[in-house]
């Protein structure tokens, strides 16, 4: 057991991730995994298939950290170079393992195919480096100890990296650095307000010692991330724990769930629990909010359905809106109204829901401004209505547009099964 | 005009990255713009939301590279650290700029809101700097020099990032770094083959050393990258576009479009030249297809709108689908040709396409199996069906199934508006 909390650094090799031509998620596989062991990743860098590059990169993270991972660069053909790097930086020699010889060749025998000479050079690994063996193709990995740290190589495709990590990595960087110092993220998700105003309210609470804050603003909803580390899981856990809470106190119903909750699933699990099927009626996000409804497994039974009305003629034939109230454009809040409560109507729902707004660019004829949402949500005794103006482009205010309509439904749930509107 | 290519470095700013909460499409954005204008990135580092690691790193990079790209770290909130790490690397004060900050203002005053305090931060930039406005958030980017060379800071943001990159610093990039080599990559965008059959039919003029192949699988879509290199942008053009011919010539009506262009664009494209109108009607796809047609502006002069009948009920109260037709359950090419007649009836459309079909996890009482697709299209006088086993979870079933929806009515077109099912 070491007392300080292993720095690790990752390194991803490969021409194609510098020229966009492949993303990389091996990054994020290794970040997860070290989190969750009480251990962080503390930087990361991409470089070329160049054996210098690579050396270089492997030697400069070494001064400051107590691993390094390296991704990419164990395949079979010449731009493949991540073991004469490791060799280079660490000055020992490759050398030849029959046993991976054999497994490689024993790859080709069982699909009937000869094996290329170029897949020999996989089963050179540097002197005194313990082998990781193939994990579905024919790249070993291997882990070689240097100045007391610790060097991985592991192949780029990213489940055989995967693979490598939990049968072999995990288990050596758990038994060396993984003490003293857990580290846990709790995440409050948030919708209705933006950064700086949740930041602003949870104001007096950020900068404390023991927990960290972060904020990520997703395309409308707000999270507020909360990182604690502590000498035990348990504490570190117990620590993010009783931050959220403040959190939530603060933030109160804009909070909507937590840690990878989405704002579908909680809207469908209050539906699920008070017994109440939905309908929808789209013109602004014209599907998204049924999409995304339908999303959720199991949501055939709260969701009945819904009608996209794009088009004008439409909200009238379809839902058989009254042609005095379109006069004035298809984006007010009557319009809204009306559209849920035909839609509950139709669909025999208990709740019927109603989006109609301008994403832009273009105006559509309509008088009011880019941006507007008009929203209603209709119970059958109640019928309530918003208007909000929203940022960014299109996609943007269809996409925060979305979120704000099955928001609605959440909050009608909280407040005890009452449409409370502007 | 430099004579050598400029090296230009990446830096990747947030701790939500290292600890794999995130994924970085940054780099890859970045990777391809430069790409195309001759220019590569030469290196790409992650660092924590810290202002000593992100100047650290500025600092390593500047030794080397002509350019350093930082995204990341704009934000208003107290995490967010870029703009200090600037000034200290490069020893340059911050100063408020008064444009910035009534930008910013603006920003809320628009959506009538009172601008946080925590804002006002984001109109602080290096002296000398050159500001970039705010892309559709609140955060500003700048341009700074710095000993003959360049930095410059973008928000995380990847649609802001991607156009400032766009309005500001390509062009700043491209006149003092574009020369030598260009790269231009072509994609042709194809639909209703799997990624090996489309490689083996193209078998014979992948490996020719003009032009490099490349296959992209996108939930659906197989897209064919074809790369080439030249001394000038226009000859690497001709290269590429004379393969695209023979790719094209090979794979005929499974190619849908070019480069970024949309199955939706495509297909909305088509029924705006034939003066065609379409509606909707979605079970398994439950609003993805109608929100997909929505997506492209000035969608609303072909599409009329649809119904998402998610529940058996309203496939029979809004569709007025019978009783018997349901009775051997909702999957099935009989459900889904009375679906498409019913949409295009109820909304006066030219066209009616339907959905129905099995995403799982659960068979929902049906007897198909999971995965199972059943389309339909009628246009008044014909009425077609097709019956498809899609392979994925949840999300991709649906993904590929609203894909085909589209691609059905681009066929239609294609067949000289004639419908031609199996």
């Amino acid at each position: 057991m070491n007392d300080h909390p292993g720095r690790i650094a990752v390194l991803t090799v490969g021409d194609e991730l510098l020229a966009g031509e492949v993303a990389d998620s091996n990054l994020g596989t290794i970040g997860k995994a070290l989190s969750a062991m009480g251990m962080s990743v503390w930087e990361h860098a991409t470089v070329r298939d160049d054996v210098q590059a690579i050396s270089t990169a492997i030697k400069d993270f070494l001064e400051t950290n107590d691993a390094v991972l390296i991704t990419g660069g164990l395949g079979p053909t010449s731009d493949d170079v991540t073991r004469e790097a490791v060799a280079d930086a660490t000055g020992k020699r490759l050398e030849s393992r029959k046993a991976l010889e054999t497994m490689i060749r024993g790859f080709f025998e069982s699909m009937d195919r000869e094996m290329p000479e170029e897949n020999l050079k996989q089963a050179l690994i540097p002197c005194g480096a313990r082998a990781i063996p193939p994990a579905g193709g024919t790249a070993p990995g291997f882990i070689v100890e240097y100045g007391g740290k610790l060097i991985a190589a592991l192949p780029g495709v990213p489940r055989e990296m995967e693979r490598m990590l939990r049968s072999d990595v995990k288990g050596e960087l758990g038994s060396r650095f993984s003490s003293g110092e857990f580290t846990v993220t709790l995440r409050v998700n948030t919708f209705g307000a933006g950064e700086s105003d949740v930041a602003q309210e949870l104001h007096d609470l950020i900068g404390g010692c023991a927990v960290r804050y972060g904020f990520l603003a997703l395309n409308g909803p707000i999270v507020v991330k909360l990182t604690a580390t502590a000498g035990s899981r348990e504490e570190a856990e117990r620590l993010a724990a009783d931050e959220r809470e403040k959190v939530v106190g603060r933030l109160g119903p804009l909070v909507y769930g937590f840690g990878d909750e989405t704002m579908e699933e909680v809207m469908g699990r209050l539906l699920l629990e008070r017994g109440l099927s939905i309908a929808v009626a789209e013109s602004l996000t014209a599907g998204m909010v049924c999409s995304r409804i339908a999303n959720v497994p199991g949501s055939s039974d709260y969701f009945r359905g819904g009608v996209v009305t794009y088009s004008r003629e439409s909200k009238e034939e379809v839902l058989g809106l009254p042609k005095e109230l379109l006069r004035e454009g298809a984006v007010n809040q009557g319009v809204a109204r009306a559209m849920a409560e035909s839609v509950r109507r139709m669909f025999s729902a208990d709740l019927g829901v109603a989006t109609t707004g301008l994403a832009g660019p273009g105006r559509d004829g309509e008088k009011k401004t880019v941006g507007t949402l008009c929203l209603a949500l209709a119970d059958g005794k109640d019928t309530g209505s918003w208007e909000r103006m929203l940022p960014g482009d299109r996609e943007l205010v269809r996409s925060i547009a979305t979120m704000a309509a099955m928001n609605v439904i959440r909050l009608y749930v909280l407040h005890g099964d009452q449409v409370v509107a502007d």
